[in-house]
């Protein structure tokens, strides 16, 4: 059989799995959370031990990587992360090549998981589609014609800074009512603290017991659900946001389909209801497109990895 | 010498002209204003008699149309114009191969203005570019991977629609703060017109002898050259509307290139500044683009139109 190694280097965890060209069940699989103060030393040296964990003496003909942050997909070497520090300019394909031997292909997150999502996942009848991970950014990745699309040099996708509302708060990129800003869960969680200092917000207070640095996007989220005005105003907020940011991508680039990921994509009914409203309404008339969950969850940037290596060995 | 017709269906005119294949001057040339009350037939009739003037007897090899208007470009045939009636599903590529014999290639008036940029124009030495039409309404086309990229449905490159200002003025199309409705030139003078009424605009006032019916954009633009406040101020948020779009753009797909052409891009150096740097300050630091002037002019769609019918000769 044909082995692949396929890794995900996320900003707060790390995975690896093994699994048969063609075969979709994981025969192994391990992950480890990165460590508050790691680097690109740390990250590397905890992913060497999953790999020895999953690989089990056995030898991968082919290595696929998804990697939390801006990647040249075409050397494979990781630009920076924004997560931990010391990633840059680290030649990450070509370190995976001189230590297993065997050829490897890695870029970013976004655009890998949309290749997962393509190859095996919600997008699988589609040749067209924009994949957006909505947790603690927003971003995105391009199929065009059945193929990844990166841009130029490697950074399109980035639906998250698209400015939707230049009258709205300020983005730690310095513009106003970019998506991320509006849509993002820490946003939405930081939002929500700033509320209740002025008080309201009684269910988001209880749920965290009165300890506002407990909030995360998930406990608005659960406020929401539970009824709370103040959760539902924030919540339909970060979806109008990423509403307008697919409407305008529908327009300007005209994909059958968008395919949602991300921790705040569990958010719920009234979530998803807002985002498909606001971006039929952003949308002209004649630009028809879909918007569906997608389909591998947290492990969609794994299997996008496995179909990266899997073109190695065509 | 191997003939090509190059046709431009434009909402206001239609222009017709002949080249010889790989030469880069027009052989014949002849265009003329639709008249106010046309539709699809008087348009046909013109289009025929330009057509004659232009070939005198002579047949071509292949025919390249520019149409000002969606068009299913596998089938050449028009889906509406938003000027001129009675375009509704015009099988136009069809009409043109039974009239004259020889193959015929149909597109929408930007993306073939964005192929002949490519081509011939200021987007020769670049694989991915954007280019950006502003006059009556804000269009754009696209060239990825050195190939036109009309969309899942053909529906790509509708930057004018995008929303950047939700709290903006109400576009046409029934939402506020579109591309278009703050960028084009019509808008502007409507702007201006509004603006005038409650006073002041001294200067525009002048320019159209107190006639406020007589306002354009290009009035506007002049205004704002002679030092008119209220015109600059209008001819500003214009070029802020767009380079905010610009700046949303380079982040979602990163070309190397925009292209601007259209007849607001005449409105001085002012304009083009703050383009610039609206655009700059919206995309990522990270994310590279040079916005240039079109170098076909007006030509543009002709030029594009040659590339089509060239393409069919290959």
């Amino acid at each position: 059989m044909t082995l692949i190694l396929a890794l995900d280097f996320g900003g707060t965890k790390l995975a690896a799995a093994v699994v048969n060209a063609g075969a979709r069940e994981w025969l192994g699989y391990d992950r480890s959370l990165s460590p508050a103060a790691s680097n690109a030393s740390t990250d590397l040296k905890i992913m060497r031990s999953l790999i020895k964990s999953v690989l089990q003496d056995r030898k991968p003909a082919a290595i696929g990587v998804s990697f939390g942050g801006p990647v040249n997909a075409t050397t494979g070497t990781v630009r920076l992360s924004h997560h931990v520090c010391g990633w840059e300019n680290i030649p990450l394909q070509q370190l995976l090549e001189q230590e297993y031997g065997v050829p490897a292909s890695v870029d970013n997150d976004a655009n890998v998981a949309a290749l997962g999502e393509f190859r095996y996942g919600a997008g699988k009848s589609h040749n067209n589609l924009f994949y957006i991970t909505v947790s603690t950014g927003v971003g995105g990745g391009w199929i065009l014609d059945g193929k990844p699309w990166r841009g130029a040099e490697g950074m399109a996708g980035e639906i998250g800074h698209m400015v939707v509302d230049p009258t709205g708060p300020i983005c730690l990129c310095g513009k106003r009512g970019c998506v991320e800003r509006l849509a993002s869960g820490p946003y939405m969680a930081e939002d929500a603290r700033e509320e209740l200092q002025r008080g309201g917000g009684e269910v988001i207070r209880n749920l965290v017991g009165g300890n506002l640095e407990l909030i995360t996007g998930k406990v608005v989220s659960e406020a929401a659900a539970q009824g709370d005005e103040l959760a539902q105003e924030l919540l339909e907020r970060s979806a109008w946001g990423l509403g307008v940011g697919i409407g305008n991508v529908a327009n300007l680039i005209n994909p059958q389909l968008f395919v949602l990921g991300g921790s705040v994509t569990k958010a719920g009914e009234r979530w998803w209801k807002v985002i498909h409203k606001t971006a039929r309404k952003t949308a002209l008339p004649e630009v028809n497109f879909e918007i569906v969950p997608a389909a591998l969850g947290d492990d969609a940037p794994l299997w996008g990895a496995v179909a990266l290596a899997e073109d190695l060995l065509q």
